[in-house]
């Protein structure tokens, strides 16, 4: 007999009740209606579906390069520390960043990571009736906040795997958007604009839309990929985000920062969690933002991998993309189903990369930049997946 | 000639600009109607205020007893490896808790600190014609979410320093809530209700009312104040709250987790920032809840500081309230201005303490445990301090 698997009948079982209990019906019909999937699986997830290891983790464009030493001593010397609740004004590392970039601390708000900064923007300016533009195949995070608060969300394809700045503008105007998503440099392509570009596309947008300007991998682009950091601080429409989580390797504390014009920035108060940001994630943040030594190494190790992950492409007949990221897009040069199955063997072989999610960005696969030991790795491994796949 | 100050003023000289620049007008009427009010001042922006430490940090209920060593030794083993992603389902740590706790992983979530997990919960539930109930004086933090989405706050007298509970569902009951706080033991009055009597209460709850019933201090508390982990397992409007704040000592690492109906906890993967939980956070609980003999040993040790705290209370003619909580109210008999003029006198002389927010609570001030060497100095200074304000 087959036993039956319905999820009411699990839950029934679960419960250890004879009847099925409802649900519980004070969800709003919006967040009811949202689905319980998630931006990113973790490769931690992947692990334990397979019970083996990765043993290249090139997939999330972590730094395997990893913190700096005085950033793990800062962090070690903090662990006694931790019974207090953090500062709720971020203070020390807001006075300090707004020293190393040449602003106010007024123009700087913290946040749990870009991630948990684009959440709060979101949710400041997002109601069901209202759209937004992104490019098809950007941040998936992003479009989860958005969906998450019922916005409507317009996509504009990629123009020679560069976000169409044109394009965007066009989409803003022609669906009064309320929000823009721009990343630059660019997350899954790696390419970039100039920084100029970016600020004329920043000064054309309507007063009414908000520029949400993602410069996660700002560190490891060319000096004039970025405005700078006073040069759209009049514009209360611009929100630039910058993080520790990529150049800094500090990606498992959640520590983030958006600037832009005051008035913008103090609105977060109103709806931030005020404690949110990690004691260790402050502590970190603080003494890796003085390490501009270790910074500077790390860009230089991450320009070497680039370089060497774009000839290991090719010598296996794939086309890297320029890159000013810590990653770089190799082209497949075949469709999804290829990529997919390249990942899907990598993968068995202790690779952990991924690739985009869109047509036609997803005839890519996306591999981070990492130590050698770890790329050696990738070098032996790629021949093999893609002979297997034939 | 007097210098104009108005913030339009203000904002012309912060730009460098000739006018005033149009305001972003794309945020939601509901968040611009918004206080920049926060919930707590933390006592960092008092002693930058001042420019004086404190030398006896008990106003904020943590834990001056520190974290386990066991807990130090996993963050600093840890701090090499901050540049991965965190485990965005929290596996390790969910499942500790599931098996401490006698429960499915499924009726689990983890989240970033309580404030986190209640932000997410109204987001849930609220919309602008919604009420909620707590009890005037309760958790501030909650109502500050609550106020976030728009909801209408209805608050119940404390009966006799303690929540009332037939009140409360009386309010439910006559407003049609969709949501009710209650926090077991209190904050801030130290007080707490049988776990049998918290079972009927959630039990006579509509179903179409959730409970956040806030648990942060259950560890301190009477072993018969909770209501056993599975008790309220079967009730969707049901959602418990614990955290490793309080008596595990972790308030900077954020870390906290809601257990209940796995359908109303799966909802939370739809609007969580699911990397929010810090790599350290995860670590850190995992490594707590695994050294439970440092958890008696803290508690025990909370206990005597709690009669400790009774005692200098009542040598200086104030009457310390019974507490299950990691603090104690001590009621100074006379009225708010007194107990903010005791409260004032203390913070000069280096003693942060806070005091409830409303009447007839705020006749009491409110002391954290602490070791012996920091409650010297509160000894040594409260009489001064009431011999100061007569």
């Amino acid at each position: 007999m087959t036993r039956r698997r319905s999820p009411s009948h699990h839950i029934i079982e679960s419960n250890g009740h004879s009847s099925r209990m409802a649900e519980f019906t004070g969800i709003t019909p919006l967040v009811r209606s949202l689905p319980a999937t998630v931006p990113f699986v973790g490769p931690e997830t992947q692990e334990r579906a397979t019970g083996k290891r990765f043993w290249a983790r090139i997939g999330a464009n972590e730094n395997g390069f990893g913190p700096a030493p005085s950033v793990q001593k800062a962090l070690c010397g903090a662990a006694a520390d931790v019974w207090k609740y953090c500062d709720p004004e971020n203070h020390d590392l807001r006075e300090a960043l707004a020293t190393h970039m040449g602003l106010k601390p007024a123009n700087i708000m913290i946040g749990e990571g870009i991630d948990g900064l684009q959440a709060l923007t979101v949710r400041q300016i997002m109601t069901p009736e209202k759209s937004v533009v992104t490019s098809l195949g950007a941040y998936p995070t992003f479009n989860f906040h958005v969906a998450g608060h019922g916005g409507r969300l317009v996509t504009v394809p990629y123009r020679n795997d560069r976000e169409d700045l044109d394009a965007l503008l066009d989409a803003v105007r022609s669906e009064s958007a309320s929000m823009v998503y721009l990343s630059n440099p660019d997350n899954p392509m790696g390419s970039w604009h100039s920084g100029a570009d970016i600020e004329a596309f920043a000064r054309a947008l309507p007063d009414t839309t908000m520029l949400v300007l993602d410069e996660a991998y700002i560190e490891t682009a060319p000096a004039d990929a970025a405005p700078s950091s006073a040069a759209l601080i009049d514009r209360p429409n611009v929100l630039r985000m910058r993080t520790f989580s990529k150049a800094y390797g500090l990606a498992g504390l959640r520590c983030g920062f958006t600037f832009g014009h005051e008035d913008t920035i103090v609105s977060f108060d109103k709806v931030r969690n005020h404690f949110g940001v990690n004691i260790m994630a402050q502590v970190a943040g603080l003494a890796a933002l003085k390490d501009q030594t270790y910074l500077a190494t790390v860009c230089e190790k991450i320009g070497n991998a680039r370089r060497r992950i774009a000839a290991i492409g090719r010598q296996n007949g794939l086309e890297p993309l320029p890159s000013a990221t810590n990653f770089v897009a190799l082209d497949c040069g075949r469709d999804a189903g290829f990529s997919t199955a390249l990942l899907q063997n990598l993968s068995e072989r202790g690779v952990f990369v991924r690739m985009p999610g869109v047509a036609p960005l997803n005839r890519c696969i996306r591999i981070s930049c990492a130590p050698d030991d770890v790329l050696d790795i990738f070098e032996q491994e790629l021949p093999v997946a893609l002979a297997a796949i034939g």
